[in-house]
């Protein structure tokens, strides 16, 4: 079986009869949202919310209930993939460019499962390139000060167009090559007024659940702020 | 003459030939806006970026020339008012709404001149509710984590409908009534994921010019970040 569904299925053992839940975008969120459906057949109970159109189409796609922000009091668990995993459980999101939404609904969920499969997991992060979104408005400035952190920044495009996002900004991919200190490097970008949001999700995973190709899993499992047992 | 056209007036002597100016945005502004204008016909060189669509309306009606972001290196002086301003220099902005914009300009500028009325002189900030730009999706929670800052918390409206900024956000305006430490409060703020923006400008602006009613004016000068002297 595929690396990435082994994990994303696993990860759906964790939701329990009338949670809500947060679904993540992207291809191995892909699996956790047809795991989910098959569970709803079988009467689990639960509602979601999702992180992006193609996974709302998605849900409604396996009969699984969406309801909105303003109906919840936040989420109990969401289920995302990351683009980089370190050991510290310290991600790069964003390579689908729902880097914002994803971020909102972590940080309103009382338990984050990130699932990937083995490429993913990393002993330091940087070799993918840190999406960041920033303003319209402005950006030759915010790359003026993007640029101290690493080049090169590239202004991510599609159809030869920027690409905007769902929330109506660029996206510039930061070269990195090596990210130390991630904790730091996310308040110091975040700190750049036209920042909107930056792919590093640092003390959000609470649990990562990688997929081997042997069809083993592995999971990791976050303690106390920045440390993490395997 | 007026408390407000004082302070701006002076501020304007500030400007050098050659130099890129940042033009802010409101009532205060206006009247610097307006001198540069008559500068500029005395033979004074300067080229400019506005923060609002309104003050490069003005600017264009003041024969003042407009560059692109794209075509700088950085801006030499910002000219910008406030809507309080404590005896550090920490400011409250965004009761017009460009605080986005006017953010991402005063953080290029080298040099950033506020400019106000004695009214708007506190010893403490807080009293002016603080504006912070959310995004538009997840907006629930968003508030959900604001709330635990102080309350109440308005989604600012116009015409009866949720107030859309330029960047397509909304705005929600938090009565703290007491900002004891606005860096902090900066920073956390600015940690939850669907903040785009606040309000609070902290170690940002280098001079404040008060104008005061009797005709006077008064300069508050920051030497190292976090003090000033007057």
């Amino acid at each position: 079986m595929d690396s990435k569904r082994i994990a994303a299925e696993h990860a759906v053992t964790y939701i329990e009869d009338g949670m809500v839940v947060g679904l993540g975008t992207g291809s191995t969120a892909y699996w956790a949202i047809q795991k989910i459906g098959e569970r709803i057949k079988g009467g689990l109970k639960v509602r979601a919310v999702a992180t992006s159109r193609q996974s709302e189409r998605l849900a409604v796609e396996n009969g699984i209930p969406l309801v909105g922000f303003d109906e919840i009091n936040g989420i109990d668990l969401t289920i995302d993939g990351a683009d980089e995993v370190d050991q510290d459980l310290n991600l790069i999101k964003g390579g689908g460019g729902a880097l914002l939404r994803e971020k909102i609904v972590a940080a309103s969920s009382r338990k984050v499962i990130i699932i990937a499969d083995e490429s993913k997991l990393v002993g330091q992060l940087g070799a993918f390139p840190l999406p960041v979104e920033i303003a319209v408005f402005g950006s030759p400035l915010t790359l003026q000060h993007l640029g101290r952190f690493g080049r090169p920044l590239k202004l991510r495009a599609a159809d030869g167009q920027p690409f905007i996002t769902d929330n109506g900004n660029y996206i510039i991919d930061c070269q990195l090559n090596a990210i130390p200190h991630p904790l730091k490097l996310h308040d110091e970008i975040n700190a750049i007024p036209g920042v909107v949001v930056n792919g590093l999700f640092v003390q959000m995973a609470d649990l990562v659940i990688i997929g081997r190709h042997d069809g083993t899993i592995n999971e990791l499992i976050r303690t106390k702020p920045g440390t993490a047992q395997s």
